[in-house]
Protein backbone atom coordinates (compact mmCIF):
# COMPACT_ATOMS: atom_id res chain seq x y z
CA UNK A 1 0.00 0.00 0.00
CA UNK A 2 1.55 3.29 -0.88
CA UNK A 3 1.74 5.82 1.50
CA UNK A 4 -1.25 8.44 2.20
CA UNK A 5 0.14 10.69 4.64
CA UNK A 6 4.06 10.89 5.64
CA UNK A 7 5.15 12.98 8.84
CA UNK A 8 8.45 14.24 8.71
CA UNK A 9 10.68 14.38 12.09
CA UNK A 10 13.12 17.04 11.32
CA UNK A 11 12.59 18.89 8.55
CA UNK A 12 16.16 20.08 7.77
CA UNK A 13 18.73 19.56 4.94
CA UNK A 14 17.55 15.81 4.94
CA UNK A 15 13.76 15.86 5.49
CA UNK A 16 13.49 18.70 3.52
CA UNK A 17 15.07 17.26 0.48
CA UNK A 18 12.74 14.21 0.60
CA UNK A 19 9.68 16.50 0.66
CA UNK A 20 10.81 18.47 -1.72
CA UNK A 21 11.67 15.85 -3.86
CA UNK A 22 8.13 13.91 -3.65
CA UNK A 23 6.45 16.52 -4.25
CA UNK A 24 8.16 17.50 -7.43
CA UNK A 25 8.04 14.06 -8.97
CA UNK A 26 3.69 13.61 -7.90
CA UNK A 27 3.70 12.42 -4.24
CA UNK A 28 0.09 12.26 -4.08
CA UNK A 29 -0.02 12.28 -0.18
CA UNK A 30 -0.03 14.78 2.82
CA UNK A 31 3.54 15.26 3.74
CA UNK A 32 3.42 17.14 7.16
CA UNK A 33 5.90 18.25 9.73
CA UNK A 34 6.77 17.61 13.53
CA UNK A 35 9.25 20.85 14.30
CA UNK A 36 10.59 22.20 17.03
CA UNK A 37 10.35 25.78 16.45
CA UNK A 38 7.55 27.13 14.27
CA UNK A 39 9.42 29.23 12.04
CA UNK A 40 11.52 26.37 10.28
CA UNK A 41 7.58 24.89 9.63
CA UNK A 42 6.69 27.84 8.19
CA UNK A 43 9.47 28.14 6.25
CA UNK A 44 8.81 24.57 5.01
CA UNK A 45 5.30 25.46 3.76
CA UNK A 46 6.15 28.52 2.19
CA UNK A 47 9.24 26.77 0.52
CA UNK A 48 6.09 24.13 -0.92
CA UNK A 49 8.14 21.02 0.92
CA UNK A 50 5.03 20.42 3.27
CA UNK A 51 1.59 20.65 3.31
CA UNK A 52 1.10 21.65 7.04
CA UNK A 53 2.91 21.52 10.18
CA UNK A 54 3.33 21.15 13.88
CA UNK A 55 5.07 21.62 17.08
CA UNK A 56 3.00 19.44 18.75
CA UNK A 57 3.00 15.36 17.69
CA UNK A 58 -1.10 14.93 18.90
CA UNK A 59 -1.77 17.18 15.50
CA UNK A 60 0.50 15.58 13.37
CA UNK A 61 1.08 11.77 14.57
CA UNK A 62 -2.31 10.18 14.48
CA UNK A 63 -3.03 10.66 10.68
CA UNK A 64 0.30 9.51 9.60
CA UNK A 65 0.49 6.34 7.88
CA UNK A 66 4.41 6.86 7.20
CA UNK A 67 6.68 8.79 9.88
CA UNK A 68 10.10 9.66 8.88
CA UNK A 69 13.08 10.56 11.54
CA UNK A 70 16.05 12.93 9.75
CA UNK A 71 16.83 13.98 13.06
CA UNK A 72 20.68 13.72 14.72
CA UNK A 73 21.02 9.92 15.91
CA UNK A 74 20.71 10.99 19.45
CA UNK A 75 18.07 12.54 18.92
CA UNK A 76 16.52 9.77 17.38
CA UNK A 77 14.94 8.03 20.78
CA UNK A 78 13.09 11.14 22.24
CA UNK A 79 11.65 11.63 19.11
CA UNK A 80 10.07 8.25 18.88
CA UNK A 81 9.15 8.53 22.46
CA UNK A 82 7.41 11.54 21.68
CA UNK A 83 5.42 10.35 18.88
CA UNK A 84 4.87 6.48 20.54
CA UNK A 85 1.65 7.79 21.86
CA UNK A 86 0.24 8.92 18.88
CA UNK A 87 1.30 6.74 16.44
CA UNK A 88 -1.37 4.98 14.35
CA UNK A 89 -0.50 0.89 15.35
CA UNK A 90 -0.51 0.68 11.24
CA UNK A 91 1.72 3.47 10.27
CA UNK A 92 5.36 2.65 9.18
CA UNK A 93 8.86 4.09 10.75
CA UNK A 94 11.07 4.89 9.25
CA UNK A 95 14.51 7.27 9.33
CA UNK A 96 17.50 8.80 7.69
CA UNK A 97 19.80 7.94 10.63
CA UNK A 98 23.70 7.18 9.57
CA UNK A 99 24.25 4.53 11.93
CA UNK A 100 21.65 1.91 12.06
CA UNK A 101 22.45 -0.62 14.94
CA UNK A 102 21.35 2.19 17.59
CA UNK A 103 18.14 3.58 15.59
CA UNK A 104 17.20 -0.15 15.87
CA UNK A 105 18.09 -0.62 19.68
CA UNK A 106 16.44 2.93 20.36
CA UNK A 107 13.29 1.55 18.48
CA UNK A 108 12.89 -1.66 20.20
CA UNK A 109 13.19 0.45 23.68
CA UNK A 110 10.33 2.37 22.22
CA UNK A 111 7.90 0.15 20.15
CA UNK A 112 6.71 -3.38 20.65
CA UNK A 113 5.80 -3.79 17.48
CA UNK A 114 8.70 -3.96 15.30
CA UNK A 115 6.90 -5.16 12.07
CA UNK A 116 6.66 -1.31 10.63
CA UNK A 117 10.26 -0.16 11.38
CA UNK A 118 12.21 0.30 8.36
CA UNK A 119 15.93 1.54 9.36
CA UNK A 120 17.02 3.33 6.27
CA UNK A 121 20.21 6.04 4.98
CA UNK A 122 20.00 7.79 2.35
CA UNK A 123 24.02 8.35 1.05
CA UNK A 124 23.63 11.85 0.35
CA UNK A 125 24.22 14.92 2.14
CA UNK A 126 25.43 18.47 1.49
CA UNK A 127 27.71 20.62 4.25
CA UNK A 128 25.00 22.78 4.56
CA UNK A 129 22.06 22.68 6.80
CA UNK A 130 18.70 23.70 7.51
CA UNK A 131 15.28 23.78 6.04
CA UNK A 132 16.82 26.29 3.24
CA UNK A 133 19.13 23.76 2.17
CA UNK A 134 16.84 21.47 1.12
CA UNK A 135 17.09 20.56 -2.73
CA UNK A 136 14.98 18.60 -4.45
CA UNK A 137 17.47 16.84 -6.51
CA UNK A 138 19.50 15.62 -3.34
CA UNK A 139 18.34 11.86 -3.65
CA UNK A 140 18.63 11.80 -7.83
CA UNK A 141 20.98 8.94 -8.56
CA UNK A 142 21.99 8.81 -5.06
CA UNK A 143 21.70 5.29 -3.37
CA UNK A 144 19.53 4.83 -0.48
CA UNK A 145 19.98 1.67 2.11
CA UNK A 146 17.10 -0.20 3.38
CA UNK A 147 18.44 -2.43 6.89
CA UNK A 148 15.13 -4.69 7.71
CA UNK A 149 15.30 -6.24 10.92
CA UNK A 150 13.59 -10.20 10.65
CA UNK A 151 10.74 -9.10 12.12
CA UNK A 152 9.86 -6.42 9.32
CA UNK A 153 7.38 -6.89 6.86
CA UNK A 154 8.40 -6.92 3.92
CA UNK A 155 5.27 -4.70 2.47
CA UNK A 156 6.73 -2.34 5.02
CA UNK A 157 10.03 -2.45 3.78
CA UNK A 158 8.14 -1.78 0.11
CA UNK A 159 6.43 1.14 0.39
CA UNK A 160 9.81 2.57 1.90
CA UNK A 161 11.49 1.78 -1.02
CA UNK A 162 9.19 2.79 -3.30
CA UNK A 163 9.11 6.28 -1.69
CA UNK A 164 13.16 6.70 -1.78
CA UNK A 165 12.88 5.86 -5.65
CA UNK A 166 10.04 8.58 -6.33
CA UNK A 167 12.32 11.00 -4.81
CA UNK A 168 14.81 9.82 -7.22
CA UNK A 169 16.78 7.05 -5.42
CA UNK A 170 17.66 3.75 -6.00
CA UNK A 171 17.53 1.44 -3.00
CA UNK A 172 19.55 -1.20 -1.55
CA UNK A 173 19.34 -3.99 1.17
CA UNK A 174 21.88 -4.68 3.13
CA UNK A 175 22.14 -5.86 7.44
CA UNK A 176 22.06 -2.98 9.71
CA UNK A 177 25.77 -4.41 11.17
CA UNK A 178 27.20 -4.50 7.50
CA UNK A 179 25.79 -1.54 7.30
CA UNK A 180 27.28 0.17 9.86
CA UNK A 181 30.74 -1.05 9.45
CA UNK A 182 31.07 -0.52 5.43
CA UNK A 183 29.66 3.22 6.34
CA UNK A 184 32.58 3.71 8.96
CA UNK A 185 35.00 3.00 6.03
CA UNK A 186 33.43 4.77 3.47
CA UNK A 187 32.08 7.82 5.11
CA UNK A 188 32.68 8.44 8.82
CA UNK A 189 36.50 7.75 8.56
CA UNK A 190 36.60 10.66 5.73
CA UNK A 191 34.41 12.83 8.07
CA UNK A 192 36.61 12.47 11.19
CA UNK A 193 39.77 12.86 8.95
CA UNK A 194 38.52 15.95 7.29
CA UNK A 195 37.60 17.37 10.64
CA UNK A 196 40.90 16.58 12.04
CA UNK A 197 43.11 18.26 8.99
CA UNK A 198 41.04 21.25 9.16
CA UNK A 199 41.54 21.16 12.64
CA UNK A 200 44.97 20.75 12.50
CA UNK A 201 46.13 23.38 10.09
CA UNK A 202 43.59 25.87 12.17
CA UNK A 203 45.41 25.34 15.36
CA UNK A 204 48.89 25.94 13.64
CA UNK A 205 51.13 29.24 13.70
CA UNK A 206 50.15 30.48 9.85
CA UNK A 207 46.89 29.13 10.11
CA UNK A 208 45.97 32.42 8.16
CA UNK A 209 48.67 32.10 5.46
CA UNK A 210 47.63 27.72 5.06
CA UNK A 211 44.25 28.43 4.40
CA UNK A 212 45.08 31.08 1.86
CA UNK A 213 47.71 28.86 -0.31
CA UNK A 214 44.85 25.88 0.04
CA UNK A 215 45.19 24.58 -3.59
CA UNK A 216 41.89 22.92 -4.86
CA UNK A 217 42.84 19.54 -3.61
CA UNK A 218 42.25 20.94 -0.19
CA UNK A 219 39.26 22.69 -0.84
CA UNK A 220 37.98 19.06 -2.03
CA UNK A 221 39.54 17.46 0.45
CA UNK A 222 38.04 19.50 3.34
CA UNK A 223 34.67 20.17 2.08
CA UNK A 224 32.77 17.62 4.23
CA UNK A 225 34.77 19.26 7.23
CA UNK A 226 31.63 21.98 6.90
CA UNK A 227 29.33 19.68 7.44
CA UNK A 228 26.94 19.85 10.73
CA UNK A 229 29.30 19.21 13.87
CA UNK A 230 26.11 17.65 15.97
CA UNK A 231 24.90 15.52 13.47
CA UNK A 232 28.26 14.17 13.01
CA UNK A 233 29.25 14.08 16.99
CA UNK A 234 26.18 11.84 16.82
CA UNK A 235 27.62 9.61 14.37
CA UNK A 236 30.83 9.30 16.17
CA UNK A 237 28.97 7.98 19.43
CA UNK A 238 26.78 5.81 17.59
CA UNK A 239 29.25 4.16 15.80
CA UNK A 240 31.79 4.26 17.78
CA UNK A 241 33.33 0.87 17.46
CA UNK A 242 33.38 0.80 14.13
CA UNK A 243 34.78 4.46 13.56
CA UNK A 244 37.15 2.79 16.04
CA UNK A 245 38.61 0.47 14.13
CA UNK A 246 38.45 2.34 10.79
CA UNK A 247 40.42 4.75 12.56
CA UNK A 248 43.45 2.25 13.76
CA UNK A 249 43.16 0.89 10.30
CA UNK A 250 44.45 4.38 8.67
CA UNK A 251 46.53 4.67 11.56
CA UNK A 252 48.10 1.63 10.58
CA UNK A 253 48.20 2.76 6.94
CA UNK A 254 49.71 6.58 7.52
CA UNK A 255 52.28 4.83 9.87
CA UNK A 256 53.66 2.76 6.70
CA UNK A 257 53.37 5.78 4.85
CA UNK A 258 55.67 7.51 7.48
CA UNK A 259 58.59 4.87 7.36
CA UNK A 260 58.66 5.32 3.72
CA UNK A 261 59.03 9.08 3.88
CA UNK A 262 61.20 8.79 6.81
CA UNK A 263 63.36 6.16 5.60
CA UNK A 264 63.22 8.16 1.72
CA UNK A 265 61.95 4.60 0.40
CA UNK A 266 60.75 5.50 -2.66
CA UNK A 267 60.05 2.37 -4.33
CA UNK A 268 57.26 1.53 -1.40
CA UNK A 269 55.72 5.04 -1.94
CA UNK A 270 55.33 4.94 -5.07
CA UNK A 271 54.07 0.95 -4.51
CA UNK A 272 51.06 2.38 -2.28
CA UNK A 273 50.69 5.48 -4.19
CA UNK A 274 50.27 3.66 -7.28
CA UNK A 275 48.24 1.15 -5.94
CA UNK A 276 45.43 4.01 -4.17
CA UNK A 277 45.02 5.81 -7.61
CA UNK A 278 44.51 2.42 -9.88
CA UNK A 279 42.08 1.82 -6.73
CA UNK A 280 40.36 5.39 -6.81
CA UNK A 281 40.42 5.38 -10.58
CA UNK A 282 39.03 1.81 -11.29
CA UNK A 283 36.06 2.35 -8.48
CA UNK A 284 34.68 6.40 -8.68
CA UNK B 1 62.42 42.47 -20.73
CA UNK B 2 59.41 39.69 -21.85
CA UNK B 3 60.32 36.28 -22.58
CA UNK B 4 60.75 35.96 -26.54
CA UNK B 5 61.34 32.11 -26.62
CA UNK B 6 60.25 29.91 -23.64
CA UNK B 7 61.11 26.03 -23.66
CA UNK B 8 59.57 23.78 -21.49
CA UNK B 9 61.07 20.65 -20.08
CA UNK B 10 58.80 18.01 -19.33
CA UNK B 11 55.43 18.66 -21.71
CA UNK B 12 53.00 16.97 -19.24
CA UNK B 13 49.81 18.72 -17.84
CA UNK B 14 51.66 21.66 -16.26
CA UNK B 15 53.90 22.52 -18.73
CA UNK B 16 51.70 21.65 -21.35
CA UNK B 17 49.14 23.57 -19.56
CA UNK B 18 51.28 26.67 -19.35
CA UNK B 19 52.17 26.49 -22.99
CA UNK B 20 48.47 26.41 -24.04
CA UNK B 21 47.34 29.40 -21.87
CA UNK B 22 50.11 31.56 -23.49
CA UNK B 23 49.12 30.75 -26.99
CA UNK B 24 45.37 31.46 -25.89
CA UNK B 25 46.35 34.81 -24.46
CA UNK B 26 48.72 35.93 -26.96
CA UNK B 27 51.79 35.55 -25.77
CA UNK B 28 54.00 36.58 -28.47
CA UNK B 29 57.07 34.43 -28.62
CA UNK B 30 58.18 31.12 -29.55
CA UNK B 31 57.22 27.97 -27.20
CA UNK B 32 59.58 25.24 -27.76
CA UNK B 33 59.29 21.75 -25.57
CA UNK B 34 62.15 19.19 -24.98
CA UNK B 35 60.84 15.95 -24.75
CA UNK B 36 62.09 12.34 -23.96
CA UNK B 37 59.87 11.11 -26.20
CA UNK B 38 58.69 11.92 -30.28
CA UNK B 39 55.38 11.23 -30.09
CA UNK B 40 54.47 13.49 -26.27
CA UNK B 41 56.00 16.67 -28.79
CA UNK B 42 54.18 15.53 -31.43
CA UNK B 43 51.28 15.63 -29.50
CA UNK B 44 52.32 18.85 -28.19
CA UNK B 45 52.35 20.74 -31.22
CA UNK B 46 49.36 19.19 -33.05
CA UNK B 47 47.26 20.21 -29.87
CA UNK B 48 48.68 23.54 -30.63
CA UNK B 49 50.58 23.83 -27.39
CA UNK B 50 54.28 24.79 -28.96
CA UNK B 51 55.73 25.25 -31.97
CA UNK B 52 58.35 23.15 -31.91
CA UNK B 53 60.31 20.33 -30.28
CA UNK B 54 63.10 18.15 -29.37
CA UNK B 55 64.48 15.35 -27.47
CA UNK B 56 68.05 17.05 -28.15
CA UNK B 57 69.13 19.95 -26.15
CA UNK B 58 71.01 20.98 -28.35
CA UNK B 59 68.90 22.27 -31.00
CA UNK B 60 66.14 23.82 -28.64
CA UNK B 61 68.09 25.48 -25.37
CA UNK B 62 70.56 27.55 -27.26
CA UNK B 63 67.78 29.92 -28.46
CA UNK B 64 65.54 30.05 -25.27
CA UNK B 65 65.84 33.03 -22.87
CA UNK B 66 63.75 31.14 -20.33
CA UNK B 67 63.49 27.64 -19.43
CA UNK B 68 61.03 26.38 -17.50
CA UNK B 69 60.98 23.32 -15.75
CA UNK B 70 58.00 20.88 -15.35
CA UNK B 71 59.39 17.44 -14.45
CA UNK B 72 58.56 16.09 -11.56
CA UNK B 73 60.99 16.52 -8.52
CA UNK B 74 63.75 14.04 -8.77
CA UNK B 75 64.13 14.55 -11.98
CA UNK B 76 64.66 18.20 -11.83
CA UNK B 77 68.79 18.01 -11.37
CA UNK B 78 69.82 15.39 -14.08
CA UNK B 79 67.22 18.33 -16.67
CA UNK B 80 69.24 21.12 -15.25
CA UNK B 81 72.70 18.65 -15.89
CA UNK B 82 71.84 18.22 -19.22
CA UNK B 83 70.91 21.65 -20.59
CA UNK B 84 73.62 23.38 -19.04
CA UNK B 85 76.07 22.95 -21.81
CA UNK B 86 73.87 25.10 -23.83
CA UNK B 87 72.23 27.37 -22.21
CA UNK B 88 72.70 31.00 -23.12
CA UNK B 89 74.12 33.00 -19.99
CA UNK B 90 71.27 35.57 -20.51
CA UNK B 91 68.69 32.49 -20.13
CA UNK B 92 66.18 32.77 -17.18
CA UNK B 93 65.86 29.37 -15.38
CA UNK B 94 62.50 28.94 -13.40
CA UNK B 95 60.16 25.64 -12.54
CA UNK B 96 57.20 24.57 -11.59
CA UNK B 97 57.81 22.30 -8.70
CA UNK B 98 55.89 21.71 -5.70
CA UNK B 99 59.57 21.84 -3.15
CA UNK B 100 61.51 25.14 -3.82
CA UNK B 101 64.54 24.24 -1.36
CA UNK B 102 65.69 21.18 -3.46
CA UNK B 103 64.99 22.84 -6.63
CA UNK B 104 67.40 25.32 -5.43
CA UNK B 105 70.02 23.36 -3.81
CA UNK B 106 70.24 21.60 -7.10
CA UNK B 107 70.49 24.91 -9.13
CA UNK B 108 72.78 25.67 -7.39
CA UNK B 109 74.88 22.15 -7.88
CA UNK B 110 74.54 22.83 -11.91
CA UNK B 111 74.81 26.42 -12.17
CA UNK B 112 77.46 28.80 -11.00
CA UNK B 113 75.64 31.78 -11.56
CA UNK B 114 72.05 32.12 -9.84
CA UNK B 115 71.10 35.26 -10.57
CA UNK B 116 68.82 34.38 -13.06
CA UNK B 117 67.05 31.51 -11.41
CA UNK B 118 63.52 31.79 -10.20
CA UNK B 119 61.93 29.03 -8.18
CA UNK B 120 58.17 29.16 -8.54
CA UNK B 121 55.33 26.58 -8.18
CA UNK B 122 51.70 26.61 -9.94
CA UNK B 123 49.04 25.93 -7.03
CA UNK B 124 47.26 24.29 -9.53
CA UNK B 125 46.67 20.67 -11.18
CA UNK B 126 44.00 17.89 -12.07
CA UNK B 127 45.00 14.33 -10.91
CA UNK B 128 45.14 13.86 -14.76
CA UNK B 129 48.70 13.47 -16.42
CA UNK B 130 50.12 13.61 -19.66
CA UNK B 131 50.14 16.62 -22.45
CA UNK B 132 46.71 15.57 -23.85
CA UNK B 133 45.34 16.30 -19.89
CA UNK B 134 47.11 20.34 -20.51
CA UNK B 135 44.39 22.28 -20.09
CA UNK B 136 44.88 26.34 -21.14
CA UNK B 137 42.14 27.60 -18.46
CA UNK B 138 44.39 25.67 -15.35
CA UNK B 139 45.63 28.42 -14.31
CA UNK B 140 42.74 31.06 -14.69
CA UNK B 141 42.36 32.98 -10.95
CA UNK B 142 45.13 30.30 -9.73
CA UNK B 143 47.96 31.44 -7.65
CA UNK B 144 51.52 31.36 -8.53
CA UNK B 145 54.16 30.81 -5.56
CA UNK B 146 57.74 32.46 -6.68
CA UNK B 147 60.36 32.17 -4.25
CA UNK B 148 63.69 33.86 -5.31
CA UNK B 149 66.65 33.86 -3.03
CA UNK B 150 68.92 36.57 -2.65
CA UNK B 151 70.65 36.30 -5.93
CA UNK B 152 67.84 36.55 -8.05
CA UNK B 153 67.56 39.57 -9.87
CA UNK B 154 64.73 41.26 -9.80
CA UNK B 155 64.16 41.59 -13.55
CA UNK B 156 64.42 37.81 -13.50
CA UNK B 157 61.51 37.22 -11.03
CA UNK B 158 59.70 39.95 -12.94
CA UNK B 159 59.85 38.19 -16.23
CA UNK B 160 58.78 35.31 -14.98
CA UNK B 161 55.82 37.14 -12.99
CA UNK B 162 54.66 38.63 -16.41
CA UNK B 163 54.44 34.88 -17.80
CA UNK B 164 52.25 33.87 -15.64
CA UNK B 165 50.09 36.54 -15.43
CA UNK B 166 49.79 36.48 -18.93
CA UNK B 167 48.92 32.78 -18.16
CA UNK B 168 45.64 34.25 -15.86
CA UNK B 169 47.59 33.21 -12.66
CA UNK B 170 48.10 35.93 -9.52
CA UNK B 171 51.23 35.65 -8.66
CA UNK B 172 52.80 36.36 -4.42
CA UNK B 173 56.27 35.81 -3.46
CA UNK B 174 57.61 34.08 -0.45
CA UNK B 175 60.93 32.48 1.02
CA UNK B 176 61.56 29.47 -0.05
CA UNK B 177 61.52 27.60 3.56
CA UNK B 178 58.22 29.09 4.38
CA UNK B 179 56.53 27.86 1.06
CA UNK B 180 57.66 24.44 1.56
CA UNK B 181 56.53 24.72 5.09
CA UNK B 182 53.17 25.79 4.32
CA UNK B 183 52.69 23.85 1.27
CA UNK B 184 53.62 20.62 3.03
CA UNK B 185 50.97 20.97 5.15
CA UNK B 186 48.14 22.62 2.86
CA UNK B 187 48.88 19.96 0.25
CA UNK B 188 51.81 17.39 0.82
CA UNK B 189 49.43 16.14 3.68
CA UNK B 190 46.25 16.02 2.13
CA UNK B 191 47.79 14.09 -0.51
CA UNK B 192 49.37 11.61 1.76
CA UNK B 193 46.19 11.53 3.73
CA UNK B 194 44.14 10.47 0.18
CA UNK B 195 46.49 7.98 -0.76
CA UNK B 196 46.26 6.47 2.77
CA UNK B 197 42.89 6.62 3.32
CA UNK B 198 42.07 5.30 -0.40
CA UNK B 199 45.19 2.43 0.49
CA UNK B 200 43.17 1.79 3.46
CA UNK B 201 39.70 0.68 2.26
CA UNK B 202 41.12 -1.17 -1.01
CA UNK B 203 42.93 -3.41 1.30
CA UNK B 204 40.19 -4.40 3.50
CA UNK B 205 38.01 -7.23 3.13
CA UNK B 206 34.79 -5.70 2.18
CA UNK B 207 36.62 -3.42 -0.43
CA UNK B 208 34.39 -3.74 -3.04
CA UNK B 209 31.43 -2.77 -1.24
CA UNK B 210 33.34 0.09 0.76
CA UNK B 211 33.60 1.68 -2.43
CA UNK B 212 30.29 0.61 -4.18
CA UNK B 213 28.41 2.70 -0.88
CA UNK B 214 31.06 5.60 -1.09
CA UNK B 215 29.45 8.66 -0.65
CA UNK B 216 29.93 12.09 -2.57
CA UNK B 217 32.14 13.02 0.05
CA UNK B 218 34.56 10.28 -0.11
CA UNK B 219 34.69 10.88 -3.86
CA UNK B 220 35.69 14.45 -3.41
CA UNK B 221 38.07 13.66 -0.57
CA UNK B 222 39.95 11.00 -2.41
CA UNK B 223 39.89 13.02 -5.80
CA UNK B 224 43.66 13.62 -4.60
CA UNK B 225 44.54 9.85 -4.32
CA UNK B 226 44.45 10.11 -8.53
CA UNK B 227 47.15 12.28 -8.56
CA UNK B 228 50.41 10.98 -10.79
CA UNK B 229 52.16 8.70 -8.12
CA UNK B 230 55.46 9.79 -9.43
CA UNK B 231 54.83 13.24 -8.62
CA UNK B 232 53.77 12.82 -5.30
CA UNK B 233 56.74 10.11 -4.64
CA UNK B 234 59.10 13.03 -5.55
CA UNK B 235 57.46 15.57 -3.18
CA UNK B 236 57.46 13.40 -0.26
CA UNK B 237 60.92 12.31 -0.24
CA UNK B 238 61.82 16.10 -1.47
CA UNK B 239 59.75 18.13 1.49
CA UNK B 240 60.23 14.96 3.79
CA UNK B 241 61.35 16.84 7.25
CA UNK B 242 58.21 18.93 6.88
CA UNK B 243 55.79 16.16 5.81
CA UNK B 244 56.75 14.43 9.06
CA UNK B 245 56.18 17.05 10.88
CA UNK B 246 52.68 17.80 9.83
CA UNK B 247 51.68 14.18 9.74
CA UNK B 248 52.78 14.52 13.13
CA UNK B 249 50.54 16.97 13.99
CA UNK B 250 47.73 15.55 12.28
CA UNK B 251 48.73 12.38 14.61
CA UNK B 252 48.12 14.64 17.32
CA UNK B 253 44.68 15.63 16.66
CA UNK B 254 43.57 12.04 15.23
CA UNK B 255 44.54 10.86 18.73
CA UNK B 256 42.83 13.40 20.55
CA UNK B 257 39.65 13.04 18.46
CA UNK B 258 39.77 8.90 18.78
CA UNK B 259 40.20 9.50 22.40
CA UNK B 260 36.73 11.49 22.51
CA UNK B 261 35.28 8.85 20.08
CA UNK B 262 36.80 5.94 22.29
CA UNK B 263 35.40 7.44 26.03
CA UNK B 264 31.90 8.96 24.44
CA UNK B 265 33.09 12.53 25.14
CA UNK B 266 29.92 14.35 22.95
CA UNK B 267 31.42 17.99 24.37
CA UNK B 268 34.90 17.77 22.97
CA UNK B 269 33.75 16.13 19.38
CA UNK B 270 31.37 18.61 19.09
CA UNK B 271 33.99 21.38 20.38
CA UNK B 272 36.45 20.32 17.56
CA UNK B 273 33.74 19.59 14.92
CA UNK B 274 32.26 23.03 15.78
CA UNK B 275 35.86 24.77 15.13
CA UNK B 276 36.93 22.77 12.06
CA UNK B 277 33.55 23.60 10.12
CA UNK B 278 33.70 27.85 11.50
CA UNK B 279 37.82 27.63 9.63
CA UNK B 280 36.56 25.75 6.64
CA UNK B 281 33.44 28.28 6.59
CA UNK B 282 35.71 31.40 7.24
CA UNK B 283 38.69 30.57 4.97
CA UNK B 284 37.61 28.86 1.70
Amino acid sequence: MPCRHLCILGLGMIGGSLAGALKQHGFKGQISALVRTESTGERGVSLGLVDQFSTDPALVIPQADMVMLAVPMLGMRQQMQAIAPYLSSLAIVTDAGSVKLPFIQDARSVFEDMSRVVPGHPIAGREKTGVDAADPALYINKRVLLTPIEQTLPSATATVQKLWELAGATVESLTPDHHDRVLAATSHLPHVLAYALVDTLATQQEAEEIFRYAAGGFRDFSRIASSDPVMWRDVCLSNRDAILQSMDNLDTHLKLLRDAIASSDAVALEEVFRRAKTTRDTFT
